[in-house]
């Protein structure tokens, strides 16, 4: 590996923080899981969570532009599996949904262990999900359309944690665990 | 037309913000053109122009879901054409741009008569549209890929714009001038 991609990969590696996460329930198409994955890679998020409630190869292809290689996919069987490994690792669990009882999105304290479930395209977000989550937020909407892209919608939460994590200074310093790195630093350096 | 329609549109037309608007420089892909068009709607953007180097008849299809009966959207043979139209209307130009002189999306000021302008999927924002921009702006990335998804991209300017002004009262009071208010009512109103 070169240097300077050793320094390009080292200098990423410091802005992870592994405790930021989004989990998509049934999200299925190849484009909005690619911008997703992208996004997610973008922030800094090192790891996303994914029930599929059919077949569960559609992160193949799509043009997530190797960001695949970079973020991490964990496929779980249902999304009681994926909020509870989301509670162990002491997670809020925050649900976006287009209800009356959904707060603000920009309301929300993304500088906490933040996991943000992203509903179907078509039928959003499940009662279960729900059901499971700490908090419902919207992405605030005065036009006429019912909702957003789901891989807008995510962005802009995204986006939302890294402008309220880079003002707590949470940006910089080494958060990622040691193997982690050490897994990245070698397949990056051997692709 | 029923009175619940008729105040739903009413009520849109308030929050609509004629002085701001997208430039979609040969953005191609369906699915890109839909959720931008989505997100202008969800924010108040009236009307959005587009330029298309090859046939132009990629807006019909995709998953818009009936935004596109809400937000205009102007065709132009060129990008000069379509900024001199947002010239006299009084716009500063930004364009989204990947380099190293761009600055931070989120200092530039929104409140004013503004057109944003997004690049296409590959090739990106070209020479001609950044000579006429009066600034470049980029959404920060700390990850490892190169870019985001250009309607990810164009959702986060966007709703950074729905942030200042509603802040500075810009929602909520008619700004659409009446002809266009009448022409979306009765369009609307027999669909
Ligand atoms: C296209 S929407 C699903 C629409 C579905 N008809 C519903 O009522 O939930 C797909 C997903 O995008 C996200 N989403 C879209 N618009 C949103 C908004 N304005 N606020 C929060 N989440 C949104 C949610 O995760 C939602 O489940
Ligand atoms: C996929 S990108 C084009 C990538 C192209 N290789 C380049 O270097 O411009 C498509 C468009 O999305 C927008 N875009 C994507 N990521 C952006 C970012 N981080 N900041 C600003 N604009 C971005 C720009 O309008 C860009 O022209």
């Amino acid at each position: 590996m070169s240097p300077e991609r050793l320094a390009r990969i080292n200098a990423m590696l410091d802005m992870r923080q592994p405790d930021l996460t989004i989990c998509l329930e049934d999200v299925h198409k190849p484009h909005n899981l690619s911008a997703m994955i992208r996004t997610a890679d973008a922030i800094g998020v090192p790891e996303v969570h994914a029930v599929f409630l059919g077949e569960d190869n559609r992160l193949r292809g799509g043009t997530a532009t190797g960001s695949q290689q970079w973020v991490k996919v964990n496929r779980h069987q249902s999304i009681g599996d994926a909020v509870a490994r989301m509670r162990e690792q002491g997670m809020q669990v925050i649900a976006t949904n287009l209800s009356e009882k959904a707060v603000d999105f920009r309301s929300i304290d993304y500088t906490k262990p933040t996991a943000i479930l992203m509903g179907q395209e078509k039928t959003g977000i499940s009662q279960e999900a729900l059901a499971l989550a700490d908090h419902d937020v919207i992405v605030p909407m005065v036009g006429m359309v019912q909702s957003l892209n789901v891989s807008v919608a995510s962005a802009l939460l995204l986006y939302e944690a890294q402008r309220q994590r880079q003002a707590a200074g949470m940006y910089g310093q080494r958060r990622l665990d040691e193997a982690e790195c050490q897994r990245l630093l070698f397949e990056g350096g051997h692709p």
